[in-house]
């Protein structure tokens, strides 16, 4: 939590954070100054004080509602660093850089930088304040054991934001199967009141309306994947794919507050009219997965742990896994979970072999997540909620929906 | 143009493009795979070769859909990394470039640096990477001569997209004036059909939902904000505000194609109902400028040419600019205009001074948005329009859509 960073800092030698970039959709600023229309600023915070926004004049009323103490470039304009830097543009912003440091007194110490930004000016940039600050030492959070620590467990008005977005996940997946569900089959295929065939783009175009409506930002789009596609784990699925019946349709849906503020993550797996022998059969090891490894998760314990549990139960059911096979692509080949937070995949992470024996900390919000694919077979099944692990120890869904496979349609 | 692109590389000594990160939302990287469900991956492009894409397993069909070659981590995926980095998460991935540079037998040479990724996780990996590889100089590409400076001019094919964006902008403000003009005037601020005063908020969530039923992303908010908030460029207005008559709305609308492609950026000023005389003087004067500029526009003059020539047209009507008062926060303080791609804002800038000496070349893309700033006044007044310099030397705004300042409301 946020309050735990001073402490992070202190444990892990850092004294100072150094976050640039917008103020929207980019989790590390956004984490300190709430989404705001800031394009480019410069957030510093130093062990022990609260941080410092520096932002350009044009967005100084925006920079003003963060409720931070904000510090406008044009404090620090000058025209000798034009002749200075001959014009270079990276060599002038590491010279403001270094004017900012020394405006907050920081001379020397461990310096972590973080923000979304063009990895080729960051590195330029900083390469040059490396060489003008030798007393300085710059550095990325490569184990994520600042920031992202702190930010890996939820304090209780995180919690609440986002419940809130799990209520709105939800809320839209339950239109999207009342929509569905509203249509008829015919000759197998799913079609609107006029005969025409409902489309994989058709129900996406809806999702994004309905998710718009509710005044969510869905930046990374929604998986909703039919046949093979849903067995591919990242296929997005295929916009003119029609919707057959009994064919399995991964829906993964993973939209944020406006602005880029926290996401809920959620998949469900449907099958339109009926379910197959095989869909059922790969949807009953699933929820089975899904079940055991919910009931056994508890403070303490290791991510791996349970990374390892979980290809153990799909093992014993015959299935290729991450460990009988690094590189499958059937079978269950990725992780059971990922924190969730302002970063939609964030700590905790949920590897086989982890050399931080990451555990489950108090506060933890992540999904849970076991699939199955085979997309010879044009299968392919997930099943994701979104929990919080509470600090007193017990753990609950931010959001309840069924788990139910198969969605009823009329026959036409 | 995208043509222009292994010339630029030989012109200034570079001999690989490295871009990384994912394919939405981050433009280096959408430029040659367009939009895609790829959460992170690496493109490496070497002078007079098709560029190469880099991709996790999960997400090869995502991959496969950009029509590049591509190649799976996992043909890299070495158990001795683990050990030789001692667990360190940088160094695996440096080790990992080291690998994917070798497969395409790179072993010397410029390498520029693009994409938007964690610029700590950057820093610490090429910083490592460079001292793995001394023979390659690893560098960002500052000073935007090489793929922003292709970027900079469009083809046919990004000039029709863009058109395409300007249709869908001008036509969610048409929907917006005819919204605003449909409600009614009751003690000097506008009420909707039962009495309730309209606020900021609510016409920015209807302007969020027209955008998303025409299917478009809006990444980057919409500034709708009135009387002083529409003083403060960079304010997007405050939701709680009423709508007066008589007060400037200065209205900047900046969507984009769904999953991060090209943006269209425009703004109108309004007055509901009337305009008081001093808008009017504002209202004339920033479209003589505007009117000014663009008839004077031409290929080959430069950018700050230009820049001061706005100052000056400004100056001469007594208003402050950035020449007279750098830090002014009255008068005319921003640039004139910039250009519009996948990079909402990108070359060619238009500033006072030019150490490159920019100037407008055949095909690019850029905004026209002269603008005056009176805060104490509660006056603000920006026009904007992108424009197309063709390759024939013939100007064209991509969407037309009037400019008047007054929009007549019903009086309840």
């Amino acid at each position: 939590m946020k309050s735990d960073l001073d402490a992070l800092m202190e444990a892990n030698g850092v004294d100072v954070l150094l976050i640039s970039g917008p103020a929207q959709h980019n989790p590390a600023m956004v984490y300190f100054t709430g989404t705001a229309h800031l394009m480019a600023a410069d957030l510093i915070k130093k062990r022990g004080e609260e941080p410092v926004l520096f932002h350009f004049a044009m967005e100084r009323d925006e920079a003003a509602k963060s409720g931070l103490r904000t510090i406008g470039y044009e404090q620090f304009a000058s025209a000798q660093w034009y002749q200075q830097a001959n014009g270079d543009a990276a060599r002038i912003t590491a010279l403001r850089y270094q004017a900012m440091l020394q405006a907050l007194s920081i001379q020397q110490g461990r310096v972590l930088l973080y923000g979304l930004v063009d990895q080729g000016t960051a590195f330029g940039v900083f390469s040059l304040l490396r060489e003008m600050l030798p007393g300085i030492e710059l550095a990325g959070d490569g184990q994520e054991k600042v920031l992202r620590q702190a930010m890996a467990t939820k304090d209780a008005n995180e919690v609440a934001r986002i419940r809130w977005m799990g209520q709105v996940t939800t809320q839209v997946v339950g239109q999207t199967a009342d929509f569905l569900s509203s249509q008829s089959a015919k000759d197998g295929v799913l079609v609107n009141s006029t005969g025409e065939p409902v489309t994989i783009g058709e129900v996406k175009r809806r999702i994004s309306l309905w998710l718009a409506e509710a005044g969510v930002d869905n930046p990374e789009d929604t998986i909703f994947a039919i046949g093979r596609d849903s067995a591919v784990p990242h296929s997005t699925g295929t916009p003119t794919d029609l919707i057959r019946l009994g064919k399995t349709i991964v829906y993964d849906i993973f939209p944020c507050e406006k602005g880029g503020g926290y996401f809920y993550d959620f998949t469900r797996t449907w099958c339109l009219g009926y379910a197959p022998d095989d869909a059922w059969q790969l949807y009953n090891q699933v929820h089975q997965v899904y079940q055991t490894i919910y009931d056994e998760l508890r403070l303490g314990q290791t991510c791996s742990y349970y990374q390892n549990r979980a290809c153990e139960l799909f093992e014993a059911m015959g299935h290729p896994t991450q460990r009988t096979d690094p590189r499958a692509e059937e079978g269950y080949p990725h992780g059971l979970g990922h924190g969730v937070g302002l970063y939609l995949q964030a700590r905790p992470w949920f590897r086989l072999k982890d050399p931080n024996n990451e555990t489950l900390q108090p506060g933890t919000v992540m999904t849970l997540e076991p699939g199955l694919y085979y997309p010879d077979r044009e299968l392919g099944m997930r099943l994701e909620n979104t929990l919080w692990l509470a600090p007193d120890g017990h753990k609950e869904v931010l959001a309840d929906f069924p788990m139910d496979l198969v969605l009823p349609v009329r026959q036409g």
